[in-house]
């Protein structure tokens, strides 16, 4: 997607080197780090400085790419893959990346390991685009039809919360790659972009994103979706999926769920746009026994921001003494969702569903 | 309610002069201001030292008695009026200080108006500190019954959002009268403080006063109350409401429905506590009916806090050029509403209810 007139991608080489957008400095500052070493990559992923599962995954691909060009022997491959694992060790993707360098190259001569290495985590980072584009048509249509019960030029509106967007991934995105889609094609699309507290991603990284592609929008608090879906502003929901699990519940950010109820009580379409790869088949009911991060509670009692000064800055908005809870993700039971948007199409939020799709996936994991 | 060892009012006399807390400068600073002339009452309301409708109207009151003290003749008191009413136009409380004021003196001789609008400013206060505590009463019934079903020394968890609190009345509250009386009581109760972004009342007032009084209380992000409830952490929210329709729907700060939506879904009971004035009896479907408020951007796109320097700073936490909307209120319909908690107790949110606790005022405005 755009940045000002350039296309973008989240990761991307430049000769022998990989360049990525060091997001921590989003909105504010477009910081451009290239990425040279082991230590570089590592560093990348534990200082978040890329974030999003397909992203975290083709950086650390390409990590170990740099690892074994510096060094291509067994042991530095142990070590590339022991420090990368350790930057966050939660990130399932991470691990799936690591794991494919580890079997791609494991068995080749040393001093092919390095080209073969940056080649896959070049073919991860392709593949990540190619199943974001596809989710984008899939959910294409949904915008396309609500777009035929408008008057021409009338705006189709969409509500997001967070940022499942191209930042997040290679490129297009989840939930936002069917809006982009829709935009290029000249549909009438207009996003409402809930800042999504307490990490602000929908206000410091959606609104960026939205804005720099000329993709309508208009930032809200994460207070104001039940309100607009009660006037009738808002046409569908489309957000992401963290974990979904085989009978169609959605892990995602922190509030998610509070918008899927107030589009069901308004008759709202409220659906979650997701690879196949956020199913984790062994989990069936969400609620109960998908365990909730809890993160530190600096993220809720401060607010990171850009002062008038232009100076970033950190302020606190509680008493120095209020204890604070902080948790990362809530569960939006299938029952609340409209339909998942995925690669191979779009289906119910149910075992049916997802199993009609991926029969393959979920007969291997059952 | 207490600030450190000292109990407080929200305002409150010291020989001839009124004195207030800046509350914009809550939590980082306890900032006392004397009010001696009618200017200083008017910018007292004007720039939101003061807030909240009760304290609205009691300063207003004083307001125009020191108006009054200053030149009594009738000219005096037409100014003072149309100043104070100016402040914040479409504040009901206000404007009905305002003519109690207005009517208890403008048949007084010029003489005895100073001291006659002195001492009904003072049965303003008086009464809506009476009014809060028998809201709280009728409130603390609920919170009892909650924790007759509890392990001996185990909370009522009770939710809240926004600011209803001893600071947006003369004393108690509304929605948090039930909790200072329960922890008052020895009954173990801890709140849920919503942020209530945009503007933090809940970070900001609702946490600074439960610290200060000593109640147990967790500051939460707006989006977090779904997650808590789908986890059983929540046995009743209690808020408070700007606005009441004749038929029990409730106009609070933005969010509020999102919180009674969650409720519903999870089996928790959601109560607002208010006092009879905030009905509104023409009015009947809030959603269609009640002009919800747009405020600045600016309230979305930045946050005040304290930088770690110790000094007040605004942050913005969005690009520059994003479009913003900032939706002050929202409804939630009766449908959603548990009941609510009055000053004569509580009762079904339906015309019903509304008519069987208040009947002389169902009649009248009808």
């Amino acid at each position: 997607m755009k940045i000002g007139e350039q296309a973008f991608r989240s990761i991307w080489t430049e000769g022998d080197e990989v360049a990525i957008i060091d997001q921590t400095k989003l909105p504010h500052e477009l910081k451009i780090v290239h990425l040279t070493t082991l230590e570089d990559a590592a560093r990348a992923i534990a200082d978040m400085w890329v974030r999003g599962a397909p992203l975290i995954g083709a950086t650390a691909a390409y990590g170990m790419a740099l690892a074994l060009r510096a060094d291509p022997a067994d042991a530095s491959l142990a070590t590339a893959y022991d420090t990368l694992h350790a930057t966050r060790p939660t990130a399932i993707n991470l691990r799936w990346a690591l794991d494919a360098v580890r079997e791609r190259v494991g068995r080749l001569d040393p001093g092919a390991r390095a080209a073969a290495a940056w080649t896959l985590a070049g073919e991860i980072a392709d593949e990540d685009v190619a199943t974001n584009r596809r989710i984008g048509e899939n959910g294409l249509a949904i915008i396309e039809a609500i777009a035929r019960t408008k008057t021409p030029g009338e705006a189709v509106n969409v509500l997001t919360h967070c940022n499942a967007g191209w930042l997040a991934t290679v490129d297009w995105g989840t939930a936002t790659a069917p809006v982009y889609l829709a935009h290029d094609k000249g549909i009438p699309v207009h996003v409402f972009v809930d800042e999504t507290r307490p990490r602000n991603q929908g206000a410091g990284l959606t609104a960026f994103e939205l804005g720099h592609h000329g993709v309508d929008h208009t930032l809200v608090v994460d207070n104001a979706g039940g309100h607009l879906m009660q006037h009738g502003l808002v046409d569908l929901c489309i957000v992401g999926s963290d974990r979904t699990t085989a009978l169609g519940d959605v892990c995602n950010k922190i509030g998610t769920y509070l918008k899927a109820l107030a589009a069901r009580d308004n008759g709202v379409p409220f659906y979650a746009a997701l690879p196949a790869s956020t199913v984790d088949w062994r989990v069936r009911d969400g609620v109960a026994e998908i365990p909730i991060e809890q993160r530190g509670g600096d993220e809720v009692s401060h607010v990171v921001g850009m002062s008038d000064r232009g100076t970033v800055e950190r302020v606190r908005i509680a008493p120095e003494t209020t204890p604070v809870a902080n948790y990362a993700f809530d569960v939006t039971p299938a029952r609340l969702v409209t339909g998942l948007i995925t690669e191979r199409g779009v289906c119910a939020a149910s075992e049916a569903g997802l199993a009609g799709l991926f029969p393959e996936l979920a007969r291997k994991r059952a």
